[in-house]
C-alpha cells in the first residue's frame, strides 16, 4: 500500500495510492487504515510530506563506501543525529540554499516512517513498529558540518530534509536500489543491502534512549557519491519500490 | 508575569500567577495573555511543563569555567544541539535513570522560551522574539557523550530536559544566579552574566539556520560543577526571579 499525505482546496488528508488516484483515508494511517472510498487524481493534488515527524532521527556513516570518501571510518557506535520538523519538506517542495554555506551537498537516504509509539524495542520486534518506507534527502552544509562539533545547524537547516513522495508499506528493505541525480545526471547509486546497521538494529540502538512517535522518521544514512548543489539544481532520490522525490534548489528572496 | 501550564481534573491550561492562585488564560499565552479572572489555587493543580517545544536547541560550553572542568576549550563557533520533544518533562516529574549509562550527570541552566515564529533574527530584534524563561536542568549521559561523536542520545534520551517551574516574562537574563543542588547540598553556583554568548547572540546564531516556533525552548549553557546523579537523588535548578525546578531520579520498572 502507498500512502500519500496531500492538500486539496486547503484542506490535508491522507490517501492511498490507486493507479492514478487517492482513496481518501478517514483520519490517519496510524493504526488501522481505513478508506473512504472517495477517489481524488493524483493529477490535481499537491503532495505534502507524507508524515509530519516530531523529529527526525537520522545515522551517520551507515555505508561504508560513504565513510571512506569523506575520509572518515565506519564508527564502532552508530552516528546518530536529529533533524528538527522544520527542516521536513514534501517532494516537489523548494529547498533553500541557506545564505551561512558555501557547500551544500546532497545525500539520497532510505527513511522509515514509525508507526506506533515506541521505546526500547528489541532488533526482533522492529519490525512491529515499521510504518512503512519513503525517499529522503539528509541535505548537508558540507562546510558548516566540518566547522561545528555538532552537526546541528549543518543538518537541521530549514528544508534540510524532504521526505517522499509518498509511504510505501509493503516493501522488504533489506536490499533495494538508492539512486541520487542532480539535472538528471546520477551522482550516488547503492543498495540497501550494503548498510553497516540493519533497520532493526538502527530501531533498536536508538529506542534504548528515546521514544519515537508515529510518524517519526528514521534516516538510515546515505551511499557514496555524495557533493555539491547548486541553486537553480533539481536533485531527485529514487529509492526501487518506492518512487522518486524531486526537488529544486532555490536561492531564498 | 509568571506564565504555568497546569492539569486540573484532566483539563490541561496556562495560567497566570498571582501569589497563590494561578488566573487562566484563554487559549495560549503566545500574543496577547487574555486572562479569564477565573482563579485556581496553586495548590490544587499538577504543574506541567510550561510549554511543548517542537524543539529544543541547546548551547555546550557557554561558560567558560564548566569548559574547563570537562577538559575542553571555550569553542569558536557555539556548540549547539538539539533535544527532542520526547525529552521534555515537568517540575515534580520523574526522571528516568536510562539503562544505556552509567553516569547521569545534571547541567542546570537558563532557559528561553520563544515567543514567536522567527528566523534570521538580528541580535538587536533577538528581545522581539522571546516570551520569556525558565529554568532546565540538561540532564547528560556523560560516559555516552564521551563515546558518541554527536551527543544525540547522550542528551535527547527520554525525561532529559526538565523544564520549569514556570515562565518569567519579566526579566532581564543578564545576571541571574544560577544553582543547582543535589538533596539539598550546592553542586553549581554561577551567573548568567558569565555566559560566553549572550541570548542575543545565540537566538541570531541559531537562527540563521533553523525556524524556531512559539514554545521552542533554547537552553544557554550550564556553569561549573556538574556531577552524577544516583537512583533516588532530588536534583534542583533555582535562578534568580524565577524559581526551583526540582525532579527526583527514578530507575524505571
Amino acid at each position: 500500500m502507498r500512502i500519500a499525505r496531500f492538500s486539496l482546496e486547503g484542506n490535508v488528508a491522507f490517501g492511498v495510492l490507486e493507479r492514478d488516484q487517492l482513496d481518501i483515508i478517514v483520519g490517519h494511517p496510524f493504526g488501522e487504515v481505513e478508506r473512504s472510498g472517495k477517489l481524488i487524481p493524483l493529477a490535481q493534488v499537491r503532495l505534502l510530506p507524507p508524515v509530519l515527524p516530531s523529529k527526525v532521527v537520522a545515522v551517520g556513516r551507515n555505508y561504508a563506501e560513504h565513510a571512506a570518501e569523506l575520509g572518515n571510518e565506519v564508527p564502532e557506535v552508530p552516528v546518530t543525529f536529529l533533524k528538527p520538523s522544520t527542516a521536513v519538506v514534501g517532494p516537489a517542495d523548494p529547498v533553500f540554499y541557506p545564505g551561512f554555506t558555501h557547500d551544500l551537498q546532497y545525500e539520497a537516504e532510505l527513511a522509515v516512517v514509525i508507526g506506533r509509539m515506541c521505546r526500547e524495542v528489541p532488533v526482533e520486534r522492529a519490525a512491529d513498529v515499521i510504518l512503512g518506507y519513503t525517499c529522503a534527502n539528509d541535505l548537508t552544509a558540507r562546510d558548516v558540518q566540518r566547522g561545528e562539533e555538532q552537526w546541528t545547524r549543518a543538518k537541521g537547516f530549514d528544508t534540510s530534509c524532504p521526505l517522499g513522495p509518498w509511504i510505501e508499506t509493503d516493501l522488504d528493505p533489506a536490499d533495494l536500489g538508492i539512486q541520487c541525480t542532480v539535472n538528471g545526471e546520477q551522482r550516488q547509486l547503492g543498495r540497501t543491502a550494503d548498510m553497516v546497521r540493519s533497520i532493526p538494529e538502527l530501531i533498536s540502538f536508538i529506542t534504548e534512549a528515546m521514544t519515537l512517535l508515529p510518524g517519526d522518521v528514521i534516516l538510515t544514512g546515505t551511499p557514496a557519491g555524495v557533493g555539491p548543489l547548486n541553486v537553480g539544481d533539481e536533485v531527485a532520490v529514487t529509492i526501487e519500490g518506492i518512487g522518486t522525490l524531486s526537488n529544486k534548489v532555490f536561492k531564498r528572496d
